[in-house]
């Protein structure tokens, strides 16, 4: 099945809701103008579409195998890697003194979203290395900023984020792999470390691993964790390959979708030890992995987005290829089933939670640069909170509206969904691993309540939560009563966020359980009203565009159908999540384990 | 992963909220006294456990296997099934006098709850064998009564239901298959038909295809389908077998779960026409079919609350060994991940909606003995419009809830969860296909819709919505805080229901596209109030049964937190169905075709 990048939907939300007129006068961020983002976008589109899109299906048919320590990924794969790397779309948002394109992360995100939704398996490599390049820049000393980052830039290297071993999973203080220093800035590590993707593959001549570990006088607990980096093969003094590392695959997962995409259990130390260098001080490896990790969180929020598109597409195209039952609107033959109103009920959900998701991600990714970039301070510090206030909601909201909008892309299809060959299951598969890795909801949700919500007393949320009530206000004095209408709904939202908001900064000491329970709940909660904030957002620009005779007209009506739908079938339930906290935060608590 | 029936749950639905005391007053149902049932399920438990349920995970890895036109099933089966016939579970609700044991639907139902739970994929050959037995016994002459019933019974042979065809899915007034008459008495048979489930295999040694087709003079559409039977090997008149009739499997599906489950591509007459003989009158196929799929479809909703079960049990296992992170509650090393409040509210989510399922399925099973023997017509007529009423509920709502409960199953399990030695994957997978087969969400809505709401002029749903009234006053005089607070959100539900009941009655001639667009929400809206009734009322025996000291007291305060978890994070999803529906119907009518 083909893919076609939403460039359109794109533009727009990087236009007029994340504001990309705004981005461009800050400092490094002057080559993204409106014309030079559209031709990356296209340029990347058609990429995407015609190199790596074909691959995805392969991959799921004919995943990576592995054999005596070695991984061989899907036929194409190496070639594509290769191509994807030559073409530069490695760099995109690294910097140009490292062989990158130093572009802002709104153009990046929209990048990798199209990657992720031609082939989530392939894109994952690349999100990986990415997050090596992220933890380099800042931690690493230069010299290994330039030993490492151009040659992950150039796709000659690929990066991997070593974390979980079998007994630690979201809790990483239980770690046990060791690293012990060897008096000459080496250290040797030991250990097993599971679900490393892209751990071991052959698109690359050399692997650089960046691995969690303890020293052997570390203090207990998460503060006793140091981040190293760990080579497939060692890199000499002068930047050229030596031995191979002591670290081996021993395996690679049998998994329920990515199939393409090798996982692996490495095995460092088995013969004397792996060796390995120092990323910044000791004992710090978690708050750099962290950094690291709220890119990767942010990314793996966009592959929901990217997967959720590209589930969408397949079943808009089969809906329009099935010819079934009669049009309700009138004729005596059979129509296509997009003409049945529970089909396009399935494909305005599927659609409408996509591009509220698309929404959130990019005004995050806008927010991440004018916290970067911005000349005033406190405008920093604002979209920093903000920006660091919503990458828990992108990765947690979008990875399960994905879970939702593949299932409900399966149901498009009616029994041919079930079907392997159809590739609508694939999407319903590959989805299911977004909610877990890189931090399950749940750990998102710990990460929203405890240090975006509570830790600032709630200021970055009120603050969110005040800019709604300015759309609401212009929501009023729109012209169309369908916008008038979002209104009514993002109104009852807002209250129902504020309502939990105020209910967790109340119970966050005094009722910790209480306030765990309702994390995941609170989470979905925000991405629903924030999403459909934003989705009321692009009803009213729709609306200035129409008025102004400029936007695309039909466009700028489907974007407002769609926000319409998202107001009344998505953010009704915000009332719902609320009711369950404000009312039931402890109803999870009242039964013994052993009821259970 | 073993499976342990939940007997003490069964028994508590079949006495206290299903009124297995009135049932076991009825003709023909007097040998169904609370103990023998008791016996029944225990035997049954003990059968499914031990025998059945360890051939699920083997089935999935070794799926049934097609050569040359013949399928072999996955190692074991064969042996099961012979078991299975052997210990009389395919007859226990069927007629004494053709083999069966001749027990109300109350106890049959979780019977094949406990089928389905133990092996999904292994209990579809039966169900469709209960299909077939109903199919003969509405329309088949004693003739083909006498010869077919008692060898399905035995397990000697089994039933298919063969509806699809390639470009007859949902909509089989496109049917093509052709019947022409042989003048003595038999027709000869010629055309395809796919998803036939265990439609060729080696457990038995004839198969009975139950075929829709058309004469050649046949009214266009669904008034000119008949129903045949066409068997696999031909019977002769003294009913032993005779020769290999004209019907071939000529592949079977690669399909995302229920993999050890055949599902076959059947080509008939491609020799010269398959022999088959007509059931009932020529053009009634369809009326035949209905009350073999009304069966059919209300068993596929059990399979749901089966998957379901099995799913929680699963999870819950997992959470209790799974050793990560700190006891909120205290203690230094890590604990058991069931103290985390979220995978609490995960496993609280999945049993709250899991036993509002049973009660719905068993509740339904109840009120179809009753309409099939109890002594007044009046009743009979109100317990009739009642169960037909459900059957599409208990569906179209067990089955999508099945989907979301093994979603958060895997999700309990993180990162194990993805990988498919776990299992957890499997449910996940095999979860997928109840909402499609036998009729997707969209087609039980539009029976619900159309037969069950609109036909009556919203008699029998008025007639359940006056009933939950009648139990909300109850509730109001409940000692227990927890169970008043179940009645607030019941009435909340009720009044929500009401509301979108009659927005469907004013709209359903007027405005057939809002309400077709509407029915899968007004059925996931009847499934929530109507299962949180069925809680409430739970609750409250549970509280009546601590009052009188009789009941165990740990299971019923559980019932009682379950009931309230579903009442506070279950049914407020009512009001936003609700806004969807009464606000939102012509939501998804907006965009043109060519817009998605």
């Amino acid at each position: 099945m083909s893919y076609s990048a939403p460039i359109k939907d794109m533009l727009f939300v990087i236009n007029e809701l994340a504001g990309l007129a705004k981005v461009n006068t800050l400092p490094g961020c002057e080559e993204a103008t409106a014309d030079t983002v559209e031709a990356v976008l296209e340029e990347n589109a058609r990429f995407c579409s015609e190199v790596i899109a074909p691959l995805n299906h392969e991959g799921d048919k004919a995943p990576s195998t592995w054999a005596d320590g070695k991984v061989t990924t899907t036929k194409g794969f190496k070639e594509a890697f290769k191509s994807f790397a030559e073409a530069g779309w490695q760099g995109v948002q690294h910097p140009p003194e490292f062989g990158g394109q130093g572009l802002p992360k709104l153009v990046a995100t929209p990048c990798i979203e199209m990657l992720n939704s031609a082939n989530l398996s392939f894109a994952l490599c690349p999100l990986l290395t990415d997050g090596a390049i992220e933890a380099l820049m800042t931690a690493g000393t230069e010299e290994q900023q330039q030993t490492f980052i151009p040659n992950l830039i150039s796709g000659k290297w690929t990066g991997t984020m070593n974390l979980t071993e079998p007994q630690a999973g979201s809790d990483l203080s239980l770690i046990r792999t060791r690293a012990v220093a060897q008096g000459d800035g080496t250290y040797k590590l030991s250990g097993t470390k599971i679900f490393i993707t892209y751990g071991e593959h052959d698109m690359a001549e050399n692997i650089i691993h960046f691995v969690l570990a303890r020293t052997p006088n570390a203090p207990e607990g998460v503060k006793g964790i140091s981040l190293f980096i760990v080579p497939k093969i060692l890199v000499k003094a002068d930047g050229s390959l030596g031995e191979r590392n002591d670290v081996e695959c021993v395996s690679i997962e049998h998994k329920l979708g990515i199939k393409a995409s090798p996982t692996a259990v490495l095995q460092f130390g088995d013969h004397g030890g792996a060796i390995g260098t120092l990323i910044g001080e000791e004992n710090r490896g978690l708050e750099y992995m962290f950094i690291m990790m709220n890119a990767a969180r942010f990314a793996v929020g966009v592959q929901g987005l990217a997967l959720a598109e590209r589930a969408y597409q397949k079943a808009v195209q089969y809906a329009k290829d099935r010819i079934q039952s009669r049009d309700p609107d009138g004729g005596t033959s059979a129509a296509p089933i997009i003409r049945q109103p529970d089909v396009r009920r399935m494909l305005m959900s599927m659609r409408a939670q996509t591009e509220a998701g698309r929404a959130l991600a990019y005004v995050t990714a806008a927010a991440f640069d004018l916290a970067h970039h911005h000349p005033e301070e406190s405008e920093r510090n604002r979209q920093r909170a903000f920006y660091e206030l919503m990458v828990p909601v992108v990765k947690g909201w979008c990875t399960e509206m994905s879970v939702d909008v593949a299932s409900t892309g399966v149901q498009v299809h009616g029994g041919m969904g079930f079907v392997e060959e159809t590739g609508a299951a694939q999407f319903y598969r590959d989805a299911r691993i977004l909610p877990i890795y890189e931090g399950t909801t749940a750990i998102q949700a710990n990460d929203l309540v405890g240090r975006k919500t509570v830790r600032d007393g709630g200021a970055a949320v009120r603050d969110v939560i005040a800019r709604i009530t300015e759309t609401e206000t212009q929501l009023k004095s729109a012209v169309l009563e369908d916008i008038k209408a979002c209104g009514i709904r993002l109104s009852e939202g807002r209250a129902a966020l504020e309502k939990t908001v105020e209910f967790i900064l109340a119970n966050a000491k005094s009722e910790p359980k209480k306030v765990l329970a309702s994390g995941v709940t609170y989470l979905k909660l925000a991405g629903i009203v924030i999403g459909g904030w934003q989705m009321a957002r692009a009803a009213l620009a729709a609306e200035r565009l129409l008025q102004a005779g400029t936007g695309d007209a039909s466009f700028c009506r489907a974007k407002i159908a769609t926000a319409l739908f998202f107001a009344r079938h998505v953010l009704p339930l915000s009332s719902a999540h609320s009711i369950a906290i404000v009312e039931g935060a402890d109803d999870s608590n009242r039964l013994a384990d052993d009821v259970f």
